[in-house]
């Protein structure tokens, strides 16, 4: 069976992400390209992130060409986003840790869009005012990952359609249903306002060329699902006499259960870890719905140790321990057997947990600093 | 050959309007309805509209019922619109001036949209910036039409897109690409805009109930190509809770050269008379282009006379010549054979150059009132 991947896919099953760089048309985040990341981040004292180090990062359009672009003094912005259906959980946060690195790194600054139309447009039991107040309080979790707020913008598309619409219908224009139809899957029966909302999402790539009336290159770091809406917009911002955006792709967090993307709708809701929960919740979650690849007794495990390659706990501390010692020695203990998979799991929680702790707190002051950073139209009000 | 009749078709030929009220479902505007309308006038010191009077509006929708909700205390508002695309000619003021009439009569608001958005969507040549600054030249000729500008208002699709997108996506909700291409005669080569404008042209029968917070009765008088637009819109708002909009339809002002409907494309244009054009020009226009139901001599002309029927400087004098009895004077004489064509179409000159003087003139003050009247969002802008 082929894993469908693409932006609203309930994608389940293993991901041959080699198998997507051919089928979208990306390119490997090979060597040189990390190295040279590797010593930018060195010239401000940091490290390669673990994220990149480990290939969990494994994509990317043109980011050589842009790195090129900022060493000629033509400096980036860097734009991701968030679709507000629901809560944020921890899958959600991997690319926003990069994209905090990337901004440190670089000192760029980072346009962070809310969809609350698109979820609210695909989504059919989702009210507009639900997925509009899910996009303020997503927007409280992306400021808790750390982003500098003197250097963030946080905008939500229907407090932003003013500023937005102008930009997107230019965009449409150059989009026909026949494209649309073949990138995205749409069949007839999708709605209007669904078919039209990509070039939303293609708005933020040249916001801030409109704004500032120059051309400024854009990099996008994303989970690879998103692609196609950005396949789109490659192809037709040089039309416009814009820039392609530039691109980093990186892997989905795999839920505890097993392979795939993690979701929150049905009962995939139960082993999700959300960024609110607390540290007991988060033990249970672990302890109950990790898959583990230990063996079926202690004897056994004892004797013929673990699999780390399928075992889910570990799986999930090559995105959250970002000390490479500290993960070899567990891998190498679970595999002799030493660590049992109850062992290991509390592992992850006693790293997982302090990751939610300092985003719940850090989420706390983000209701102070939000007024600051998100931006809107002021509509007219009669 | 059957007519076509869309709003973007390009409609040529003898239009069959008591076939269209059967093809969209409309009800003849009928005797008691125009009685109504009549007494109402009176109430006020007016008298009925002669384009309601002699059939030009001949089509509606729910105006028994919005007369009924006035009864009661429920007063209505007004909607109506022009795409920006070009300068406003003597066939887009018809709907106005009736719009103008029910406004005084009934002393409504009048919320007036301009489409920048359609236009450029669906021309393939339009530039964004060249139908807005058409918007705003047009708005003026919208005001020069002598609405009260203490009750209308009048908004740019770009300019108020904060205002609408989020009306706009709850529309679209709730329409899918099948009924689009049924009632619009969409392609998959139409691109992603176009397809989704209907929704715009949907909002603003809502957004005053919106802006209100309760259900106001929302009237649209329009030229009957633009029906498809409203047939969708009252599908569509029951099932957000509000009134379906009622709607008056008129005929097109045929164009000068013969029947269809007046457009400014290719050489229609040199047949078209623009609301700034000079008594002069429309002098050299009406003698040149106007199809004469004259005989081909002066001799026969005088023994047969001329017919009415398909000369069309009369029939625009049915449009512009308020006073029935001096129009069935001139469709005596001209029947007779004592008037001939020249004489004819200079008396059609006669008629629509005090017009067109009135229009130029109101059009000049109204660059100080549009301030007023214009409603558009604050935009972000850094």
């Amino acid at each position: 069976m082929t894993t469908k991947v693409d932006p609203w896919a309930d994608i389940q099953g293993k991901v041959d992400y080699d198998k997507l760089i051919k089928e979208f048309g990306t390119e490997k985040l090979d060597k040189h390209l990390i190295e040279r990341l590797e010593s930018d981040a060195k010239k401000k004292g940091m490290t390669l992130h673990h994220l990149i180090r480990r290939g969990i990062f494994f994509s990317h359009r043109d980011l050589k060409w842009i790195l090129a672009e900022y060493d000629k003094g033509n400096k980036f912005f860097l734009y991701t986003g968030r679709g507000s259906s629901g809560e944020v959980h921890l899958g959600h946060i991997v690319p926003w840790m990069v994209t905090k690195w990337l901004q440190d790194v670089y000192g760029v600054e980072l346009w962070f869009q809310i969809t609350d139309d698109e979820k609210f447009l695909f989504k059919p039991e989702l009210t507009l005012e639900e997925s509009n107040r899910l996009a303020h309080e997503n927007a409280l979790d992306v400021l808790a990952v750390g982003f500098d707020p003197k250097r963030t913008k946080v905008f939500i598309d229907t407090e932003f359609a003013g500023t937005m619409y102008p930009i997107a219908i230019r965009i449409a224009k150059k989009l026909n249903f026949t494209t649309a139809k073949a990138v995205f899957g749409f069949t007839n029966e999708h709605n209007v306002g669904a078919i039209f909302y990509t070039t939303m999402q293609s708005v933020p790539c040249v916001l801030p060329s409109v704004i500032a009336g120059r051309n400024i290159p854009c990099l996008i770091p994303y989970a690879i699902d998103q692609d196609a809406h950005f396949r789109v917009t490659r192809d037709i911002l040089p039309k416009l006499g814009y820039y392609k955006p530039a691109a980093l792709h990186c892997r989905f967090l795999p839920p505890l259960t097993g392979p795939g993307k993690m979701s929150t709708t049905g009962s995939a809701k139960d082993s999700t870890i959300f960024m609110s929960d607390d540290p007991k919740t988060v033990r249970k979650k672990v302890m109950k719905y990790a898959f583990s690849g230990g063996k079926d007794t202690v004897e056994e495990h004892r004797k013929h140790g673990g699999d780390t390659t399928v075992d889910m706990a570990f799986q999930w501390l090559t995105y959250f321990e970002p000390d490479d010692e500290k993960l070899l020695d567990i891998k190498r203990r679970y595999e002799a057997g030493d660590l049992l998979s109850g062992e290991l799991k509390q592992i992850l929680v006693d790293t997982i947990v302090p990751i939610l702790l300092e985003h719940q707190k850090r989420r706390g002051e983000a209701r102070k600093a939000i007024g600051d950073c998100l931006i809107k139209d002021n509509k007219w009000n009669g």
